[in-house]
């Protein structure tokens, strides 16, 4: 049993009710899962932290596989176990294979071995890595941040209308 | 220099100057954060971070200093720097003295150790312990939960309007 | 089964048996945890152990509560399963609801968040916050250090004479 | 300065000079990092490392900027600043932009902040999640095991041969 | 059951085979431990993983009992319940018992405090502890370098052939 | 600049002066790192975290180097700067040298390494590796125990009369 009560969908209020419906639709799966129902113990943390990851895994320059191993990989290096259970089977839906994991191990596993050492040495950073390493200029920023946020906003106003149009249809793909 | 472009004030857009001005007016500073200026390099990133940072930050149950607190513990904890000084400095300007501090950092620098010894020992966690720390019933959370979020969905409503409100008056709180 | 044996209460020696006294009488429970039992494996690191968090936990600049909410922030941010559960429970009996678990859990959870990307721009901290952050000076410090130090030799006196007086009352606070 | 004196090529042994020369060839760079040169104060540690990481990395069912976004969220959760500096401009180089950047980012903050919160909340695996994470028969893993592993003999010995075939040629890809 | 398929002795390629019977060898025991088979649902990854792990903890300069000690050490902080297992048998195998896995922890748990005390209060590192901490020339570094890549190479050729004499003899000392 | 005032030797009260004199006798330096001197800014947490490292880092059954070195393993782990230059510099003195340093961090690397493969694999702890890391029995660790612990005590009140006596002698061994 988790530290909070978790919120049935039975007993869950209208609008806790209505984020059930989008994770479940978004997520294509027809339960729940408990990390929801423990954060719905507060419902002001349910709505920002299913916000923020809905966002953060939606498609973009990225594909869902390519976000699920990366959300793989932070979850390995610290070491929770839910999310570690949630993203393999999250990543085994959208096509990760035992050959796909275990790359992906590889690389896991070989730069936490790097990183202590680049650490426990006190490696200085190379100059031309710094150099490579940084940022374009601001103007040049600029415009691809303008155009970016404008996307958001309309990405952000058509997600808002989509849970409702989904919940009239198909709501939870099996 | 991070590894994205900063965008500077003058450079940003209409909606990332928003965002800049609501960042100083909420933390009462006259500059905006190299952090901020950073992620504006990705403006949807700028824009989720300080939502869910401006909302888990604004005073509730929990006050602002015991937030701050708790805030630089994380940091510490995970030896952030920039994290550190950032709120060392946001917590002394909201009354933490030097023994303030040491005490936190007593606290902070004893779960370090007794968390480490508690997984190096491999301890069962008692029934006791158990028992005491699981949350209450879906029930007794169900009416708490749909009070919380109403009260949320205003604040939100709020937090919408009072920027902009406060762009009109004295904006930057020195 | 910790990966040391156990010291029982009927099994332990009489300076053992005083601390874990002085522990469910300073806990207010009426039994040991594993965690002391654990540590009684090795003597000298019951009793230091033991010692630094009593001093810690001790009401002072900060009370009771504040400190068993930070303990828990530091051990969701080091996933110690047995701190968590332990904290969660002495932070519910000193009146920690779920709104304010909920708020706590919000603040770990966004800057276990922000720490991550501070870090991973690698972002350069602001000479405001820089200036901010920085302790007075060791002249302004000598003065409180000294009145400091004065008081926890008082303190720690006064904890060595208590818990002999607390065995002979009413020892276990149910 | 590093904690161990580095080991520059000139003053280089042959053995070690020979893994400097494969590092610049693989990486197309025309220096020697001093995370290398550091590592070769050990030389069985240079050989291993250089070793292990050469393998991880290696482009397979993973693509080779996949893999280095994935060792630069590894990096930017431990944050490890050396490695978080040169694992963007390895990513950089192989076309990654701030859009992208910003992206992986997103996904690093978020789960950074989920894996504290099902930690901190201690929720239970779900019976589904368990289900759809678990690895596939051992029968079905041995076909593809056995394949795996005679296709990395194959290109074991093949990058045997390789570097000496690149030092005979343009060594140093710029 | 690990997120993918264990691969039993039984079923395993004959070079997959080899690596258990090695592993078996070396470690002294009589089966083959789950992270080993659950490494080769992905061959090379349990190869390398192996050939790094065996020469790493090849009794060196430090012994073996110390090396069990260290990756003890590194298990309990990063909270790894299997490598905390895992270690623990080794090192008491070898014979740690219950003082000297208490002095252990005791330094675990002191320095797992002081470096969040470091951190937390952000303290510069002194001029002396700098000048101690580096490394020596390059120049005397090398005659040692080029020596110990010697005998790697060396211990490298006879830790491939003794496998097989040891399968002939006594191979899993129980 | 630490975030809290470091109160320098002059500056310090008695007590505070006593606890630098002790630290650079038993450290055999004649400076006060800036570490101590920070955490003079709230003496209690001086006098707490010197004593208990005091105590860790006594040689007992684990000798003063083998310390050093799982200090060192433990803030490499952890990636503190400061700990990291100290407890190299410290272990250096001892009689580390550049091949043990490069054993301990091959030992160290590799840990980080399979700590993330265990995890992110999710694999179960065998039961012959659960059964030989298990702790003995309490009757059996009873007897250590008492003995350990009034050896304690002995350590104790001879480290309480020691200090003194080394101040009147030769305080400060360059």
């Amino acid at each position: 049993m988790p530290t909070a009560g978790m919120v049935e969908y039975g007993d869950a209020s209208q609008e806790v009710r209505a984020i059930y419906d989008e994770i479940m639709a978004v997520k294509g799966i027809d339960f729940v899962p408990n990390f929801w129902k423990t954060l719905a113990s507060h419902p002001p943390l349910l709505a920002e932290v299913w916000r923020s990851l809905h966002r953060a895994m939606a498609p973009g320059r990225l594909d869902a596989l390519t976000k699920e191993m990366i959300a793989l990989a932070v979850s390995a290096t610290n070491g929770c176990t839910y999310c570690i259970r949630s993203h393999t089977a999250a990543a085994r839906k959208l096509g990760m294979d035992e050959a796909m994991l275990g790359e992906l191990m590889a690389v896991v596993g070989t730069f936490n071995q790097t990183n202590r050492l680049a650490d426990g040495y006190q490696v200085a950073v190379d100059e031309q890595l710094m150099a490579g390493s940084e940022g374009g200029s601001a103007r040049a920023a600029l415009t691809r941040a303008s155009r970016a946020l404008r996307q958001t906003r309309v990405a952000s106003r058509k997600a808002q209308r989509t849970p409702k149009a989904r919940q009239r249809g198909s709501r939870r793909r099996p």
